[in-house]
């Protein structure tokens, strides 16, 4: 059966990636460009999956021994000057306050008015806020470790803008730690990266790379940069979180210092780690198809919706009591630990566009009950990874709910790890190199080969290379540091191995 | 026996209350000044007191068919022109975003660059970015009703800061909603002070009056302000969330306008409600004593914290084993249909600065538990709101957990409604009124009688006297309207009784 053509999503994957992904977004409902430059407003069910999200994720920062606070949005224009890096990486893109309030303009409207002796920005990440206030905190090595997690909202002025991917205004955690020796910072910044790539994978069914950014690619200020990266369906890479360890850069340039048990002073050790609403754009472009959204659904805010069918008031009230009595035996059923998230639409919307409208949505099960229903004591069962719908016996649909859901997130993520394994390869020559990351396809230019394993000397020397392919180092990843071999680029000896790709 | 002088607040609440309120927040470890002009950083303690908060209000409008969404931080200066009296209350004191980076000075540091052709401001309210958004959701009258919330900080630039009760930036939430029809809007405003009114008293056991803000103190662009108003330990009112019904104010402005069934085109009616991080303060001054913190049970992070006594390693190990079983114990009893949440201090502190600690933090029971508590099976149990500890035999202990924390929950609302009660009078002529608002002591000039029952005339009448006296009408309140009877002030016929006071 033809799909109905305004329905699924136009333009497909095939025909235009990008502007698939914004199509998506639309008919899911997730978000929309607000009258702000840059910044969106989102919707209902993005923020639903968002608040998924932040639920889990804090659950785990909790029991990492983490606490919540919440610091300043406003930051001192001085503060930003104290680490030379960091003020090189945001100075060029943050949001800057000058005046506290406005006036009425001789020539009409307002203006602005009552200059600030110091100017403040908008926090675009908040190390030197924060560390402002950690340096007050810690005197002594029992004062130690710090560990605080921030939910908030930041701004970077970033001129090309994406929905989630990149927004001038946007939303994430932020986790600032201190701690007394570099051993224990260092062993923080790989704790977090640990959470992050459980969530990515246990969570959102996203395979992920973990692996240290090179020099080039590092946090401005870090000693150490650690990421998560995932491949897209187009087979561009997202980075999806990192956890800097950031040495003693920042505690020396705010004067973070403790007195030992030795009754030394001594600067701390700091990190930083953070994942956003970006988040939600890899989900988007992991797992969805050319019919929408496809949740994986482990953070679906709504796992199952039941769609009640019928033609006159005496069907509708027989038709909604048996759908309510169906809904509250399935929430009684338990995926992942969790009660079964369900949802009734009776919305008065003809049938096939409501069912539509959650295919788009990505809510893993439909399932349709009229009076026939009724009478067979069944149910007819569509999965959003599958394409035909079934009747299933009431009973056994309910029973095997929470396994149903299991399995369409094991599905999800084998899928696309397969995308990943299928995409990625190993790269000894240039002439391959360059092969690999040419369009295959004129008109989709950002369609390439995928990840590409080389190894590869030294950062500088390939940089020109890189440019020229719109290609970046993602990162050297952990588990493939064991060995050297020989720069794909230069034929020199070199010891590190890393993922390169073409990056959102 | 006397307590230590150096862990009870200094200067008392009698001595000067507002220092005292100062004190209280530096001994909790709530929150404290930032560096940042008028903006403070929320502590642990205190922002898992605010995340406490939030989860129950968010379950109460979820409860009341809300979704949350996530608006702009930004809003072009223009928007914030359309509504007359909304710019008149708002231009004077908001943060202004002009440039949107920032290049090295010549002089040395850095400077704003890239100025914006339109000046942004951080939202103090979003009523006018929330608006335009809705303007183009809302074409037909099946998209309505819009109940949307959003948890966010704001920015307003008060000259005057105190933590928690006046900051320039502050945590909040703001519900904003559209309606066919004026008494839908109506209806939602009176739905969402009560659902405030629910929260202030059975959560934070803190009693409200509900009514109606006079026209000069409505909310700016609202057709009615409905408040609820407590009052605080020093008699002073404060106002503790407001829900507004804007009538057709931004509807029109802002062109939110749907065509009806019968096919006319009408604008819609809007409704906002807010409560904030002030609610902190407002437990703060509502509850705590001259030790520090008071927390009602249902709020507090930690309800019962567990402090393990012992003299050796050999007696530490048994008492952790005995305090690890008595802790899931606990954590197995319910109050207010949650889990206990306990807590073990096992830091290597003094005994009497421990017990202190938590004293001032405002945990509702604290337990000690030694050798010799052990050998008898009993717990020496310490309530917040009551001088002396006792020694229970565990059993019991264990089992009235839940109870306990009820009777201490209404115990502290009790206690709060009786402040009031005693300290609100009907006052019907000026001299008395004059008297009223006197402060009975020099030294202290915030003290005074508390809350005046008045009818009144009309606003402008009064208005001279209320600012000699520096006091405001808080509300009239729903309850006090079904008679008439003779202005205070001016002695004419009055249809309108209202509470005045003094107020934060």
């Amino acid at each position: 059966m033809a799909k109905p053509p305004q329905t699924a999503i136009q333009p497909t994957r095939a025909d235009d990636y990008p502007e698939w992904y914004q199509q998506v977004i639309r008919a899911a409902d997730l978000a929309e460009n607000s009258p702000v430059r840059g910044c969106m407003v989102i919707k209902p069910w993005g923020y639903r999956l968002w608040e998924n999200m932040q639920r889990a994720l804090d659950d785990m920062f909790k029991a990492t021994g983490h606490q919540n606070a919440y610091f300043p949005l406003l930051i001192p224009m001085s503060f930003l000057e104290k680490e030379a890096e960091h003020v090189e990486g945001f100075a060029k893109e943050c949001a800057v306050v000058t005046h506290h309030r406005l006036e009425p303009d001789p020539d009409g409207g307002l203006r602005p008015a009552g200059k600030l002796e110091e100017p403040l920005i908008i926090r675009p990440t908040s190390e030197t806020i924060i560390g402002a206030t950690y340096a007050k905190w810690v005197q002594s090595y029992r004062d130690l470790p710090i560990l605080i997690n921030q939910w908030a909202n930041v701004v970077r002025w970033e001129m090309r803008t994406r929905m989630f991917l990149r927004t001038a205004e946007f939303l994430w955690q932020e986790g600032h730690t201190v701690h007394a020796t570099a051993a224990e910072a260092i062993e923080e910044t790989e704790r977090m990266i640990n959470v992050y790539a459980d969530f990515a994978e246990n969570w959102m069914a996203m395979p992920v790379i973990v692996g240290s950014k090179t020099a080039a690619e590092r946090f401005p200020g870090a000693v150490d940069t650690l990421s998560i990266e995932a491949m897209m369906q187009d087979r561009k890479a997202l980075q999806a979180g990192t956890s800097h360890f950031l040495g003693q850069n920042f505690s020396k340039a705010q004067e973070i210092a403790f007195q030992t048990e030795a009754g030394d002073r001594e600067f701390a050790w700091t990190t930083s780690w953070g994942v956003s609403t970006r988040l939600v754009g890899a989900l988007i472009m992991t797992h969805s198809d050319d019919d929408g959204f496809v949740l994986p659904p482990r953070l679906a805010p709504s796992q199952v919706v039941i769609l009640p069918i019928y033609r006159d008031q005496a069907q509708r009230a027989e038709v909604l009591e048996y759908v309510a009595s169906l809904q509250k035996e399935l929430m009684a059923q338990t995926y992942a630990g969790l009660p079964i998230r369900v949802e009734v639409d009776d919305r008065d919307v003809r049938g096939g566009e409501k069912k539509w409208h959650h295919v788009k949505r990505g809510v893993p099960i439909r399932i349709e009950v009229g009076p026939k229903d009724i009478e067979k004591n069944s149910v007819f069962v569509g999965r959003r990874d599958q394409a035909k719908s079934v009747g299933l016996p009431r009973a056994e649909f309910i029973q095997t709910i929470g396994k149903t859901l299991a399995d369409m997130q094991q599905n999800l993520f084998d899928r696309a790890l397969e995308l990943r394994e299928s995409n990625t390869v190993d790269i000894d020559n240039e002439a391959e190199f360059r092969k690999f990351f040419t369009p295959k396809n004129e008109a989709q230019p950002e369609i390439h080969g995928g990840f590409a394993r080389c190894y590869f000397a030294d950062e500088a020397s390939i940089d020109a290379l890189l440019k020229e392919l719109k290609v970046t180092i993602r990162c050297v990843p952990r588990d493939h540091n064991d060995v050297s071999g020989v720069c794909f680029a230069t034929g020199r000896p070199a010891a590190k191995k890393a993922i390169f790709a073409k990056a959102y």
